[in-house]
């Protein structure tokens, strides 16, 4: 293996699997146009939103199984769709339960439908259908049954904490002072694990790999990858550019306990709490007020603070990545990978 | 195996399968409760909703198990479960959409959370734990890979049909003269396939039943079965008594597309057909016009001719069981659990 860069490694999963996924989605969705044209219709929508995706978790699934050695990467970059059809279907049941309107720049599923209980509703179908279809891909490709079942496994440990993890977050307050663990505790199960540790660890495990010392090591780096990526989701969410492909200052709007609020909440004046108190899950939020926000979370140090805490995790992750593979690109890879985490602005 | 009746197998299947259920789920909720009490306090919710299952679907699965001469029962007990786990999942889904307030004779999840939007993100995140679940207990059961992933590719070859069946049904404008093809459709993706085919057919393959002529016998019966249950359930949908769990009526209510509904648009007269037009989605049915709808079905003959239908399907169930067993005790227990399909009162 060459040395590639984080984001020639990204361009070249897309396009190696690009076709993949659209092959993948067109025959689906003329499966769904023999039972009607509203299911396939349904899908189409959300075929358009999975293709969007920024495939971080799919290209880490192949990392891993280029990690543990695995030999048909055909049929990993394949198999890997697998998360990427997961991950779409959260997304569209989370923006059900967040109310958001706006997905990887475009109009959220259930915003589509009128009225909106009916879209709500065709929107918990296309993420059903989306899980559903995650493990057709995953059961369906091309590797052995007993590396099948074990990445089946994995599958099905980390996607409950996923969800339970989504409660935690659509049930934080706030307004109520969290704490740091508390945050913390729901990021790692919403985002973190699932994000970084899921991906490689089965990527591994299709590729066979055993040692137990590598597979620890794979997990604390994946799970500091994971807070990277949450971290520096939490920053775009309130400094990114529209070009996210979802609306800058959602958080505030909707309430979401973030550690910008729970800094603000312990180190800022009640004057500043009161500011920021009024703009929570207030709905609508004038662009003022929003860039009042964005000064404030600056001048009490609750941004440098959060970019610190990322940093942290890039230095974690960092340590790990010589137990993980003795390849030397590889080393190199996961290195730049994580850094590239903190860094990306989209 | 000596001759047994459909209820007796069916009470065997609930007392072999409630300790695993309940041990299954009391390890679930314990893994929860180490992310927050508030995921465990829900899939808590959700245990008990899933304990008060019929468990008609994981008892196919083991009558399917037999079939295939399968060896190894308890395994099969066991695993039969993550029909019961899904099952249980596609309902609090088709709740929310349905905005039905009871389930099996107790509180909707969605109903349980305030306020409603709360509770149905909370109904979205226990519908979709229950999908990971179902998987969770199918790839850690004790069967060669192989096996479980021949039983994992039925799962997803009919799970996704089910979501269609599910997204046509929510779509129906009881209305609008529907055609009894679209609605024969719509239930036969929605609720017929993942009843009959399905359990049956993951049983077989669990045992490793191969035979093409079997297997397509046991698609045909299942089918068969699968439509008796749909039948009788909008029979008792207007005919049952409270104990079958859910409020009766609510097919009306909802304006939901139904064999009635269609037999009343093509024969009633204008004035019966108003006055039935004018029940539909209206949320709230008065007891005296929930009695008039109940004799006025009777009376134009949808009554007779729906059950007449129920019976039909019953009668070609019956002429595929010879073809899937040459074993008496097994060939007579199909032959019930069809007509016991029509004659069930829950």
């Amino acid at each position: 293996m060459r040395d590639i860069s984080v984001s020639g490694y990204l361009d070249s999963y897309k396009k190696k699997t690009n076709p993949l996924l659209e092959d993948y989605l067109n025959l689906k969705i003329k499966e769904a146009e023999k039972i009607g044209s509203l299911p396939a219709a349904l899908l189409r929508k959300f075929a358009e939103i999975a293709k969007k995706g920024k495939r971080i978790r799919g290209a880490l699934l192949v990392l891993g199984y280029e990690i543990g050695k695995g030999r048909n990467i055909n049929s990993a970059y394949d198999v890997s769709l697998f998360i990427e059809l997961m991950h779409t279907g959260l997304l569209i049941h989370d923006d059900v339960m967040d109310n958001d309107s706006l997905r990887r720049g475009l109009k959220a599923v259930h915003t589509l439908y009128h009225p909106l209980d009916y879209g709500r509703s065709m929107a918990i179908n296309a993420g059903d259908i989306a899980f559903y279809l995650s493990w057709d891909k995953l059961v369906n490709s091309k590797f052995p049954p007993d590396k099948l079942i074990q990445a089946a496994k994995i599958y099905s440990e980390y996607l409950p904490r996923v969800i339970h993890g989504q409660v935690l977050d659509i049930s934080s307050e706030a307004k109520e002072e969290p704490s740091e663990g508390i945050i913390m505790n729901t990021l790692k199960y919403k985002t973190a694990e699932y994000t970084g540790v899921f991906p490689l660890l089965t990527g591994a495990a299709l590729a066979g790999l055993s040692d137990s010392k590598k597979l620890n090591a794979i997990k604390k780096y994946g799970l500091s990858l994971g807070w990277v990526f949450q971290i520096q989701d939490d920053i775009l969410g309130l400094y990114g550019e529209e070009k996210i492909g979802k609306p800058i200052g959602s958080d505030l709007r909707e309430g979401k306990k973030t550690l910008f609020i729970d800094y603000l909440l312990k180190r800022g004046t009640n004057r500043q709490k009161d500011f920021i108190l009024s703009l929570l899950g207030s709905g609508n939020i004038k662009l003022n007020d929003f860039k009042k926000a964005q000064r404030l979370f600056k001048e009490i140090g609750a941004y440098d603070y959060v970019i610190q805490l990322g940093w942290k995790y890039v230095n974690e992750g960092k340590k790990t990545v010589d137990l993980i593979t003795e390849n030397s690109s590889l080393r190199k890879l996961l290195t730049a990978f994580i850094v590239f985490m903190i860094e990306r602005t989209t």
